[in-house]
């Protein structure tokens, strides 16, 4: 059954705009049809149409799950844009598919990109949210600096930064994991790393310094390490 | 440092016809570069280039490691292809980055790809094999029937099939990985998963009904999330 983002009230719901055009316009749905309607925030509907219109499809709710399968942890991850934009977006694919809760990108010292397009990330994580079924739409942040990223506040958040410098002292993530930390934050690097400063000035901030195994991974593959290896060790 | 695929003697290498002609014509190297060598198999060899033809490349070994980066396990996915090719192929571009020894294309009952193309799949393991510095070639397997591979007779092999069958009993995968395999050979299947028959047909050749998690993933993100796993279990 497809799955649309819309409001969703005591007893109906309502479609958003640009998805009630495509339930009318593109899939030409009926009065009549069950889908799935979900906020994006933890509430999952099964919605009977009732009425279609040009800007507005409407229905009444069958069965409401709310929290529908809540991960047990909040899982942040602040990334260097890669530079070839398909690869990021394979990532926020399967980052969305595993389970993430907020994206974060960094513009580092070694950047190579230094712009991207936010509208057609937050499109991607939509598509792979309705996709996978998922009731959490992953929050999305623009570019951020690295230097005001990691001063910003928060609390109660297991921070990481993960890199390869090699004389600076790392924790394996697994190690992190067995601690197991309901709110992680983690930043991961461009090609090229972390600058050294950059990995000094995170480790001011309280972030910890950790390597994700032996290997040297690109940045969408070490990425999409953490997400698997937090799923993989905390799901409960 | 480039990595070149070719031939690895006591005290010189010769580059592959394909390689010697991207050295020379594709990249203009030179006579004294230094390069990496490998020859899949897991030797990697430190060249210094002394003769360039039109088609041998060749020159003499300052270093020389055998068995660069060996696993301590064998792992052979035996995958379904997606419907869409890209997604098939990041899978093997990651499965290659993290570690995988062999690849088995599978003809399913569910299977809606009826071919692929092989050697445009050997040249992405190819590459990634080179991109990520590695001295081990995975091996590819063409597309074979599900019923005949699993007649198959894989000694020592601990033989996983992984599928969704809510009403057939599963292990979990973590709990495969704790008796820590040395061999290890997966079966994934196609998107719509495998038939019922299948799995009992697995059973019969001494297969154990796997789950890789409590979601249902994609059929690219349950491979990459076993390669993931093993790696992340298995990896000393």
């Amino acid at each position: 059954m497809k799955l649309f983002f819309g409001e969703i009230y005591d007893d109906h719901a309502i479609l958003n705009e640009e998805e009630s055009h495509h339930f009318a316009k593109v899939l030409r749905g009926q009065e009549g049809d069950v889908v799935h309607v979900t906020d994006g925030k933890g509430k999952l509907a099964k919605v009977e149409i009732n009425s279609i219109s040009k800007k507005v499809v409407e229905g009444s709710i069958i069965e409401l799950k709310t929290d529908f399968e809540k991960k047990n942890y909040y899982l942040h991850v602040a990334i260097a844009p890669t530079k070839t934009m398909e690869r990021l977006e394979f990532f926020l694919e399967k980052a969305t598919e595993i389970g993430i809760d907020e994206i974060t990108f960094l513009q580092t010292f070694h950047s190579e990109r230094k712009n991207i397009k936010i509208e057609r990330i937050e499109k991607i994580i939509q598509a792979a949210t309705k996709q996978s079924l998922k009731a959490y739409l992953p929050k999305v942040n623009d570019l951020t600096k690295f230097n005001d990223f990691i001063k910003q506040d928060f609390e109660n958040f297991t921070k990481c930064i993960a890199h390869c410098e090699d004389d600076i002292v790392k924790t394996p993530l697994k190690s992190i994991l067995e601690n197991e930390p309901n709110k992680i934050l983690i930043l991961i690097g461009p090609e090229g790393d972390f600058s050294r400063d950059e990995i000094l000035n995170a480790e001011k901030e309280n972030y910890k310094g950790i390597s994700l195994g032996q290997q040297r991974f690109r940045t969408e593959t070490a990425a999409l390490q953490a997400v698997f290896a937090i799923d993989w060790e905390l799901k409960s």
